[in-house]
């Protein structure tokens, strides 16, 4: 599916006014239907929509593991997923209680219940990652980012040993990104308590929840933390590092991981 | 209310790894609370609040009019707002029928119906700008940034004339700082038919709605749209200016409002 569209603009200079081939990022409304009921709709760009949907329901606590999924057919034509899960899987807490929160580019809609960080166990990893590492990932996965590159309109996310990405993704919500990448994770079981994610934007506290029900010691960012996220991050023990340069970085937790 | 916050970071070049103070931005949960019930709660930054609750309802179509509203009653220790509204004038089938929609950072969760677009008048604004103002324009409002300075962690929003911003916000959420902005325009009866509003974010569908709701005939950012939000545009009449550096830009929809 195509991820990229080609559209006319009048591109403009102090100089010049003239007609331009653009590519654009596609962003399509992708339907989850659980049980036979419309669950959420994410705006997203149309590429690893089933990692999307595994990692949404994941991440957010909705379905406790993903063996539960019985069944699951993509429509990329109605842009729609139906997936059938175990009932006795669903937290049908998260689903009926839920309140809708959101934080527009900083965040997303979540089913955010106020115990939600503390649902969370303490991330107790042994994994560390070297200074160096850290530049060479980010420089790897800004490398990465080919629809960024022609488009300037995604966010992307990746999953990483410390030597190098494993699974990468892009979406024009940086919480899609990340929900993809965790779903693919999930689908081929790749093992995440022993990894870095790298994600493009900025660290908020829902961000940082996804990626700690995954139980992913380290977090890495270009871009800027919340306080919020700061203190979630101090309290279940996950390594938070921002304002990833090519030769300087800030960790604000849990600085131990970082040799 | 403090919209930040210090921390201590470890700062770590490829020479030093040294303790340092550093200025992060704010993450509070906001709940909004209408005739009694829990609707929503955003994650913001804390300023604004009061806007941000009435730019929401109304930028989101579920209060027709500010007018409604018969008491605000905001209560910053606990991050919540109690408004009690004239029930007629609450969109009760988009309540009711809403589908949580989200894109992460491209977006985050509006009380999405199909025919959200179809609803929207078109905009018939006779509203003119010229290159050399867009360009002015983009300089002033990156120059009022100061938490993005001070912080790195803050999307901003301003609603502008051709000459001058008349209303700016910030917020970790670019939907929230268009909120903001909407919500005092709403609260100071500042007209937006005859202006432009800029984000410092992508232009994404659910931002251009939200825009469109208040009949803004221009909307201009440094960054990318999407393919969905120009074709709305090109829809309902609205000029989307995007990839505004110092001497360029992009004109995707209704070029003919840029003299």
């Amino acid at each position: 599916m195509e991820e990229i569209k080609r559209v006319t603009a009048i591109h403009v200079t102090t100089e010049e006014k003239v007609s331009k081939e653009e590519l654009v990022i596609r962003e399509v409304p992708f339907t989850i239907i659980l049980n036979g009921k419309e669950l959420v709709t994410l705006l997203c760009t149309p590429s690893g929509l089933t990692n999307l949907a595994v990692g949404f329901l994941t991440s957010e606590g909705l379905l406790q593991k993903k063996e539960a999924i019985k069944e699951m057919t993509l429509n990329e034509k109605g842009w729609y997923i139906q997936i059938n899960a175990d009932e006795n899987a669903i937290d049908s807490e998260a689903l009926s209680s839920h309140r809708l929160i959101t934080s527009g580019c900083a965040g997303a809609a979540s089913f955010y219940r106020s115990q939600d960080a503390r649902g969370i166990a303490s991330i107790n990893s042994s994994f560390q990652i070297s200074r160096d590492q850290v530049f060479s990932l980010m420089k790897e996965f800004q490398q990465k980012s080919s629809l960024f590159r022609q488009t300037g309109g995604v966010h992307s996310c990746a999953l990483a040993t410390s030597e190098r990405i494993e699974v990468f993704a892009e979406d024009i919500g940086r919480h899609n990104a990340v929900d993809k990448v965790l779903g693919e994770c999930s689908l081929k079981e790749i093992p995440t308590q022993n990894k870095a994610l790298l994600t493009s934007g900025r660290v908020s506290s829902e961000i940082l929840i996804k990626v700690a029900r995954r139980q992913v010691p380290i977090i890495i960012s270009p871009a800027a933390p919340t306080d919020l996220a700061i203190g979630l991050a101090q309290k279940i023990g996950m390594t938070v590092i921002g304002f990833v340069r090519s030769k300087r970085m800030n960790i604000y937790s849990v600085p131990e991981r970082v040799i």
